[in-house]
Order: C-alpha cells, then sequence, then structure tokens
C-alpha cells in the first residue's frame, strides 16, 4: 500500500523522532484546557531538556516560549511537529514539515478516517510521502520517551523511566497503560498511540525499539495490521533479542465488528493472526492486565537456563493452584533428583512435602523460607523458581519480601540469575510485600496464584523462541 | 463413607457451631505467638458478644477470661469448642465434647492425614460420630461468622460485614481471601477453614449457606470433594436461590500430584468435576482472583431481565476488548432497535458509533456519558450494562464514578434494577473512581477490561440456571 523503505531510513526518522532537537506545537493554545495548551505544558512540566516552539498565529508567547505564526518560521533544527488543529488544515502544513526537514508530523487530529473521513487521510498521507515526512496517527494521544523527558501528549506527563515500551492503537487503552505502569511503578521507555495507523504503524515502531538500547521489551495493543507481512518480518528478527507481547484486539466476530466501527480496522481471521504470531516469536496476552502484567515482568525477570521450574511454598494450597497454573501454561515441573531432595527434606519440617512444589508448610519461621530458596538458587539443576508465600505470624509479609529479596541479591552476588517470581496470600500487608519483592526485580502478585506462572510463561515462551527450542 | 444425616440435623448443628452461645477454646494461651492465644484474643477483639471459655490446666485467667482446667469444666452454654493442642490429645475431647452437647469441634491442630496420620483422624471422626460431635478440619486457620462477630481463628480479626460466604481447603487460600475481601471491601458473612474435610465438608455449610439469611453468594475453593453425590444434591437445591462459584484446585496432572500431597486430596477426573459443577448450576472460577472478584461482583449485580447486553464506552478500543470478552464469555449484544438506536444518536457526537458498543467518544463532557446510560438503564429492552470509560480532562475519574452512581441510583428510584459493570481506562485516579463506584454498589476495575464482562458473565450464569434458561 505504500513505497516500501529501506530499514535505514525508517530507524533514522524514528530516531528523530524520538530524540528531537526540538519539537514544534501546531495548535498551541495559551488557553488551559485546550489540547493545544495540554501538549505544551507536558512538554514543560515533563521536564524535556530540546526546544519547544508554539505555534500559533494569534499568541506571542505560550507557557514562557516564544510562539511561532505558523510552521514556516520555526527554527531549523525542529525535528517533530505534534499537530492539533482541525482535521482539514493539518495536510497544508505537510510542505512546510518538508521545507523544514520535519521528520514526522504527530497528528493528535481526530476527524479522519474514523469518522469516514477516508480521502482525506489517504491524501495527507501521500503528500507526506512525497515531502518525506512521517505522519503519526492521525486520532492518537502522542506519544511518551522517557529516556528525553519527552512527554508529546495531551494526557498527563509520564517519566518513570525503564526499559518497557508500549504502544496502543486505542487512546482508551493508552491511558489505562499509564495508569498502570504509574501505579505499579513499571519502568517505561515510551509510550505511543497509532490511533489510525495511517503511515507509522507497529513495524516502524518494531525497528526502532528493536535497535533503541533503552529499550528492552516491546508491548503492543492492535486492532488490525495495515501491512502484515513487514510486521512479521520486523517481528521474527526482533523478538530473537527483545520480547514482544501484543494484545490484539477484535479477535472474535463480535470484536471484530466493534474495531471496524471503531478505527475502522480489518480484524481479520484470528487464526491467521494467531499462526503468524507464533512463527514470529510474538508473545500473545489474552487481556489486557495480561499485556501489562507480562510487559512488567518480561523487564524484570532474567532469562532462563532450562526448562526446570521448582515451586517452593510455604502454603499447600497455592502450590496446587500454582502447579494447575504450571500446566496450563506449559510449564515444566523439574523432577528434583534424590541428592537435591534430601537437601530439600534436610531444611522443611518432617511433615512438609518435597517434591514439587516444595510445601515447606506455614509453620515455619523465616529461616526455612531462606534455606529453601537458596537450595533452590544455587542448585545449576534448576532454572526457575516461583514461590508461594503464606501470609503467618511467624513469617509476616515484609519479612518474607525481606528476605525473598536478600536471598535473591546473595544468590546473583555469586553470579546465579534465574527467574523468580512470587505468589502471595496473606492479609492486607501483602500489598505491601509485593511492592517491596517488585521494587527489588522480583515480580510479585498480591491476593492471587496463577499470575506468578503466567508470567514467567511468557518469559519462557520468549526465551524458547530465542534458543529455537520452540 | 459416613452414616447419612438428615438435613434438618446438619443445618440445627451449623446453626449452633456459626451461632454459639459460649466458644470454648482447648489450648488457650497467655502467651502472645502461641496459636492458642490467637485464638483467644481474636474472639475477644472481634467484638464476639457470647462467652469465650479458654480451657488450660495451668491457668487461672486469659485475656480477662476465667480459664477452665478441662473441657468437662466449662459452663453448658458451649455450642463449639475450638481445638488447638497437639494432634494426639484431640479425640480424648470427644467424650466431654458429647457429654456437654457441644455441636462442633472445630480442630486447628495439623498433624492427622495430611502428614500420613490417616488412622488417628479416622478413629476421631469415628469417635465423634458416636458422641453426636462435629468435627472441623484439622489442619484449619478456624473459621469467621461476621454477624455474630466470631473470629474463631488464630490469623486477624475480620469484621467486614456483608452477604458472602467463603470457604477453602487451603489455609494460604484462605489467608488470600481474607486479605482480598479486607482490601477490597468485601462484604463477607462467614469465612471457614476446611482443611483435611474429616467430617464437615462442602455440602454441610451448603445446606447452612443456602438457609441462612446473612449469605447471599457462597464461593468455595476446594481440592476434592470427599462425597461428591452429597454436594452435587446440596448444590443443585441451592443453585436455585443463591450463586455458588468454585474453585476447583487439582485440575490439572501436576494440581492433581499437589494436592495429593498437601491435605491427601483426591483430586479426580476433572471433566467428572466440570460435568456436575454444569449440570448443578455452579459456576466454577479459573483462577483465585476469578473466585474472589465474581464472589464480590455476585452480590452487588441484581439479575437481569434478559440476554441484552449492551456496552457503552468512551474509548472505542475498550469497546472493542469488551466485545471480545462478551463473545468469549457468552454473552449477546443486542442488536439496537432503530427507535432505540435513534435516541443513543441524539445523545452522541455524530462521529460516535451507535451500534454496540454504543461508542460515545473521548471528547465528551459528563453530560453525555448520564444521557447514554439512562437510556440504556430505562429501555426495558436492555438487560444489563457493561460500561467503558476514557479519562479524559472532560470527564475525569470521580466525575464519572459521580455520574455514573448517580444515574444507577436514579434508575433505581424509578424501580429500574439492571446489571451495570464498569471497565476504567486512566491514569492511577481510576484506582479511587473503582473503589468508589463499588461502594455504590457497581463492580468496577481500574487498567483492566475484560473483568468487567466475566464478572456480568458470572451473573448471568446463575440467572440461567435459575431461570432454567441455560
Amino acid at each position: 500500500m505504500s513505497i516500501p523503505m529501506s530499514r535505514a531510513t525508517i530507524v533514522e526518522q524514528m530516531q528523530r523522532m524520538f530524540n528531537p532537537r526540538a519539537v514544534a506545537v501546531v495548535g498551541a493554545s495559551a488557553t488551559p484546557g485546550k489540547l493545544g495548551y495540554a501538549v505544551v505544558a507536558n512538554l514543560k512540566n515533563g521536564g524535556f531538556a530540546g526546544h519547544v516552539y508554539p505555534v500559533n498565529p494569534g499568541s506571542a508567547e505560550i507557557l514562557g516560549y516564544r510562539c511561532y505564526k505558523s510552521l514556516d518560521e520555526v527554527p531549523d533544527d525542529t525535528d517533530v511537529a505534534v499537530v492539533s488543529i482541525p482535521a482539514k488544515g493539518v495536510a497544508s502544513l505537510v510542505p512546510s514539515a518538508g521545507a523544514k526537514g520535519i521528520a514526522a508530523l504527530v497528528v493528535i487530529s481526530s476527524g479522519f478516517a474514523e469518522t469516514g473521513e477516508v480521502e482525506m487521510q489517504r491524501e495527507l498521507v501521500a503528500l507526506a510521502r512525497q515531502h518525506n515526512v512521517r505522519i503519526v496517527g492521525p486520532n492518537i494521544y502522542g506519544y511518551y520517551y522517557t529516556p528525553q523527558k519527552l512527554c508529546a501528549t495531551f494526557c498527563t506527563p509520564f517519566t518513570e523511566r525503564g526499559g518497557v515500551a508500549l504502544t496502543s492503537q486505542s487512546g482508551g487503552v493508552g491511558m489505562a497503560i499509564l495508569g498502570y505502569s504509574r501505579s505499579r511503578a513499571m519502568g517505561v521507555s515510551a509510550i505511543v498511540g497509532l490511533g489510525n495507523k495511517s503511515d507509522v504503524d507497529e513495524d516502524d515502531l518494531l525497528e526502532y525499539f528493536g535497535q533503541d538500547d533503552n529499550t528492552d521489551v516491546i508491548a503492543m495493543h492492535m486492532e488490525d495490521l495495515k501491512d502484515g507481512r513487514a510486521f512479521f518480518e520486523a517481528a521474527q528478527r526482533v523478538a530473537k533479542k527483545k520480547p514482544i507481547v501484543v494484545l490484539k484486539a477484535g479477535r472474535t466476530a463480535l470484536g471484530a465488528r466493534a474495531a471496524a466501527s471503531h478505527t475502522a480496522a480489518l480484524a481479520g481471521q484470528d487464526q491467521v493472526y494467531q499462526a503468524a504470531f507464533t512463527q514470529a516469536g510474538v508473545i500473545r496476552a489474552g487481556t489486557l492486565e495480561e499485556l501489562m502484567d507480562w510487559a512488567r515482568a518480561l523487564q524484570l525477570l532474567p532469562d532462563p537456563a532450562g526448562e526446570n521450574v521448582v515451586i517452593i511454598t510455604g502454603a499447600g494450597g497455592l502450590g496446587v493452584l500454582l502447579s494447575d497454573a504450571c500446566s496450563d501454561r506449559g510449564l515444566r515441573l523439574m523432577s528434583i533428583p534424590p541428592d537435591l531432595d534430601k537437601q530439600f527434606k534436610e531444611c522443611i519440617p518432617p511433615f512438609g512435602a518435597s517434591g514439587n512444589p516444595i510445601d515447606i508448610t506455614g509453620g515455619e519461621p523465616p529461616e526455612t523460607y531462606r534455606k529453601a530458596i537458596m537450595i533452590g538458587l544455587q542448585d545449576p539443576r534448576v532454572h526457575a523458581l516461583v514461590l508461594g508465600y503464606w501470609h503467618t505470624i511467624l513469617t509476616p509479609p515484609m519479612t518474607f519480601a525481606k528476605l525473598a529479596a536478600e536471598t535473591v541479591q546473595a544468590a546473583r552476588a555469586q553470579g546465579i540469575r534465574k527467574p523468580v517470581t512470587v505468589a502471595l496470600a496473606g492479609d492486607t500487608e501483602v500489598e505491601e510485600a509485593a511492592r517491596y519483592l517488585e521494587a527489588a526485580g522480583i515480580p510479585a502478585y498480591a491476593y492471587a496464584a496463577e499470575k506468578a506462572v503466567a508470567a514467567l510463561a511468557a518469559k519462557y515462551q520468549y526465551w524458547r523462541h530465542k534458543t529455537g527450542a520452540d
């Protein structure tokens, strides 16, 4: 549908878009409450260190920035322009943008294909291509790139730096991603709205994030793919070095119908997507929460060195639920060799169970958890741990969280890095314990069992693809 | 495996167990940190209004309660005895309990079948049956019954009254239930540990909770059923008047193996359980979180009057995910009749979508949400609403939460009660909005889409069984 660009060209333009020397804001406003005000305010309040050039013929200055009458007048270091003027005026910006050498127009404005203005959108993109300008959107919330403290959006500033790059076709989903990331302290490199995806789409972003040292994990919400082949080519390459997790909305007949009316998306046959995702090594989330939970866990967890998973639990009941989840998610519970079994037996009470799960039972002091976890970490035949915690008076939640984090860190100091996830059953203090563990790099889930396994399984899916074991 | 008791006898003994005039605590201790201290402290601090009789030959008084030397000495109004002495001494209490007319021994002590002492457990139960005493456990955390402020457990007091009765075979799962209930303000009538289920099991509790006016919803975690026929007979009757939601652990081969080692449970063929659950109208949760989420929602949601579900959303992207979830969960999206379509069209912007989902778009003020929700509530052809909220400057989270709650309440004042659930996409303020909505009786989920549909689907499953539509 468009003239193919070389990967080098795509990356070079994305590079400028995510790391601009200066950002122009076309449709900037001095009136709080307007979109064009919010964009300028977020650039400023987010701490962007480059130049900001508001464009509005009626203002001299906005939020302390000198205002320009038109895009023609902005200085030549402008790499990207964020646009929030009415739809019908957007195309007229393209020649000026081309003349300035602007890499991309980020079009927040709605009123294009999603409202039936398919032709206006097509013309915008054709013109942009002529002038060597990329179009992001239209009909989006903008984008964030935390390494540059760049909040080019009408939403709220987001500055929690980290390795997860997130994209969404939907603004609502984008806001859920933003809120979740902030609430759960998920470190983010980028959040990008794609909306109508008239030009820049998932494959362009895969090219950029794939080579971006600030990005370790890529998570994408999509309702369709405009260019399936380009996506799968890019995904296949990138998925060998960074996990890609996707939430494909419009999976079902009802969902596909809703997608068609939302972003004019052709959601397509789901089995075709599924086969392609599997082949490309893309991890498919089933729900919005899974997309975000898994992205966060994929960032925190090191790669395993093999398939041997061991469950160590203070609650036998959690052990059962975690075992069911391992079976559901295709994880292998290690058959514990006799010598290792002996080691575990020595640290748990005689009525505990030393199979797998290792059930240390609920009446144990912190030392029992500590010893059992350390045995699992130190034995090279064990490749990953899932911990089940049971809140007791003897080992309260924060005591457990601290000992688990300390034990994992002590192993790291010995050069041992294994994926560890935690399910926490207990009174409300387990929420604080979960936050503590996550700050220590250990994905942890309060009042839940199966999530700890699902997150680990996402890591295994990535690792198997990367190592050719899938 | 045991002599069948009449339902009237079961209910009469359970009635006394949950509403005791006096509770004896055998193995009570004056030493903080001991289980037998924690039980007495929880009875006191929970606010139990009946008598508490600590039993310990070495103490004169514990926490202000007069202490008795043996169970023989406690007053005759003792309806239940909580036992935390070593396992081998438990059976010797039974004749005294029988002589006192005690209805049940709640045996916290472990060291029975779960550690191989199968015969000791069998003898305990046989003796108890002779003396007309029921055994709860052994190997449990105890139980709660909030209408009596009864916290007969070594865990923490729980006094948030409400209509959900929860049972768990596992102590760890029980603590997760406790923490979740407190954190999410789920009103609870009872929490009961079942452990080894040597005698009292799920069917006994179904008989009691089925006729208990303080209980509206029954949620059960189980690893096996000791008496499948009794369970399904009770479930079939009770599920016609109260929702029963079950998390059956040990579904898979790995899980079943873990269950056998945990509570000596014979987890059994899962397809047999599944068929029986379906026939009995039992709602089956797939995860621990679903068990609790659904129990909470089942308590809050009124019954629908038919199958017509309408999604009203400010975010088209949420609409797509909610539609997928309706398809997955077997809910029917209503085909909107032309006259109703006209009404919706009049309140949403021209580029919104008036199919189903109704997409009011993100740029709308609170009034648009309010009008669209009211149209859905007032039209008798619409039977349930799923709302998708998108955080915007025009309609911030708490503004939305308040208008949604007001609109539902205004409809109630007109005699209209329909199930409404909400998915909230936005920045961290949506967490407060979710709590507000739930306090107003509307299940709401922050940073999530599909959960709002899954909860509604649980209600539909109950309603279809009750009305014979399944």
